[in-house]
């Protein structure tokens, strides 16, 4: 079980290799919420995401035999690339499954931090199996993108910051997709002070969390039907069991709010936020009378999104990329 | 003629309305030009550009009388919304001169910021004319975007915030059209330290200010092709000679090398920058082997760009705007 003890030992431990990612404010939003919102941009954060806290937490955490064996994950996504470079800084071998119908862009970003890439079939068994293989064949450490205590930890350090930064936060939104961060959000926020509400965004579309919730009982996602792909996995038992604990309220948003959201952080905030990451302020917009006069602090979980859509309008131009 | 005193009570005028940007760095850019490299984010800014910290002083610094007439500007770019806002702030009426073809988001834009807009022709006689018309009728004070003092003083307030928190730069690269923040940013830094090299990027297709310099006389801006929109303006007398003592190089960037670094900006560091705020880093990659080594700082003008042609992929959504 995770404790605000363990998320403080997290930030000493990763504070020299982590971003300590500015925190911003937007007078438009501001006036559109009536309250005072305080975003914490982790999508300034390394590889574009909070995932980097939690997996450099991990991976600072394994024993010396564990290091040299080497750490495996199953993504396509922030935690591949989290893990990936996480691992090479500590020098410590990453591997990396993938189903083999992954996009190039993230193969070989994930690639370029050091991983080997595994590729499987594009199928959760083929990924379980895969990932169970590497490690019994190389006594590799598996870390789960979020059931894990050291991720969970570290991924909490970006609510410390933002409550040791701003004083007096009466509320923290998050969004929930596996919980990881959701969980360690919560431990930071009542442990740094039990009065802080903490609420979550979540897709309608993947609205798992909030059922579970609900009803007291972990339910799969089955066929997700949302533009953000970072929150479309399901509760574990440990993160289910934190966020029934510290979580006052799951807001669930349309793909159309969203969207709005994510237009408002780049057209007023010049930020660029993936859609997961837009979800905390979509459910804020959503719940901003009951939210009006507090003083807020909202996740900006990352930023990676495919860019294609606004730099074809370049092509004319012929430029390629540098990377 | 702009001294680093008038830069230095500029910032004490304007600091309470003015946001404190933050200065970010990337890994990934240091990497790829082997130095150190801070970025001034301007397009954090309110309004989204620099362009706010010279209205600002020079609202501030109208006599009573000169208030109550309030104050004129044709622009349908950033300075006209900086200037709205600005006079808005010290509740001073606002009128902007606009190209009677403009956007209607630019229009919009600025009415909301509290502007009177006036339509003109899209000629440079007509909008000089409306303006004088104005200034004749109602007294109100015309403010150039450039050619002005305290314009000047205030856009240096965004180096000097920089050179204050970052010790020890070697040089300071901003982009030129009119040469007002640059004016600005090189007599902040030879005035914090007479050694600190001053460059500035321009489009190679807007090249009046690199082949003034070289000629020492002042050629027009005529029929400039870039996209970097904000810089198709020429020099004035007061900037040349600015730039003239201060400058050491203008650095010639294609649209390509433009577009290229923009794409840096959002995909490494998660930054909306329009085309003439990324110039510098062009600039800055273009000269990468003679400036490997040292501690750079580099302003980003601004982050207004239209964001349609990513959104549009949403479409089917049917998002509406918020504001």
């Amino acid at each position: 079980m995770v404790t605000y003890t363990d998320i403080l030992e997290a930030q000493k431990r990763i504070s020299s290799l982590v971003e300590r990612t500015p925190i911003l404010t937007s007078s438009t939003i501001d006036k559109m919420t009536d309250s005072a919102v305080f975003f914490k941009c982790e999508n300034l954060q390394r590889v574009g995401a909070f995932k980097f806290r939690g997996a450099l937490n991990a991976v600072y955490q394994l024993s010396n035999e564990q290091r040299a064996a080497g750490v495996v994950a199953h993504s396509s996504g922030n935690h591949a690339q989290a893990l990936a470079l996480a691992a090479s800084l500590l020098d410590v071998k990453s591997t990396i499954i993938m189903p083999k119908n992954s996009p190039a862009v993230k193969v070989n970003a994930t690639r370029g931090y050091g991983a080997e890439i595994i590729f499987c079939e594009n199928t959760v068994n083929s990924r379980v199996e895969t990932a169970e293989r590497i490690v019994k064949e190389r006594g590799s450490v598996l870390i789960h993108p979020y059931d894990n205590d050291h991720i969970i930890a570290g991924a909490g350090t970006a609510a410390l910051e933002l409550l040791q930064e701003v004083q007096d936060l009466d509320v923290i939104i998050a969004p929930v997709g596996g919980g990881g961060l959701l969980s360690g959000s919560s431990i930071a926020a009542k442990g740094f002070n039990p009065d802080i509400r903490v609420l979550a965004g979540e897709p309608s579309g993947a609205d798992d969390a909030f059922r579970s919730l609900r009803d007291g009982t972990i339910y799969p996602s089955v066929d997700p039907q949302t533009i953000a792909d970072g929150l479309r996995t399901n509760l574990s038992e440990r993160t289910f069991s934190i966020i029934r604990d510290n979580v006052e309220r799951i807001i669930l948003v349309t793909d159309v709010e969203i969207v709005r959201a994510m237009r408002l952080h780049w057209e007023r905030m010049k930020l660029v936020v993936e859609p997961s990451g837009a979800v905390p302020l979509a459910a804020l917009l959503k719940e901003r009378d009951s939210l009006a006069g507090a003083k807020i602090g909202v996740i900006i979980s990352g930023g990676n999104v495919d860019l294609d859509p606004f730099f074809s309008q370049y092509k004319g131009l012929h430029v390629k990329c540098y990377l």
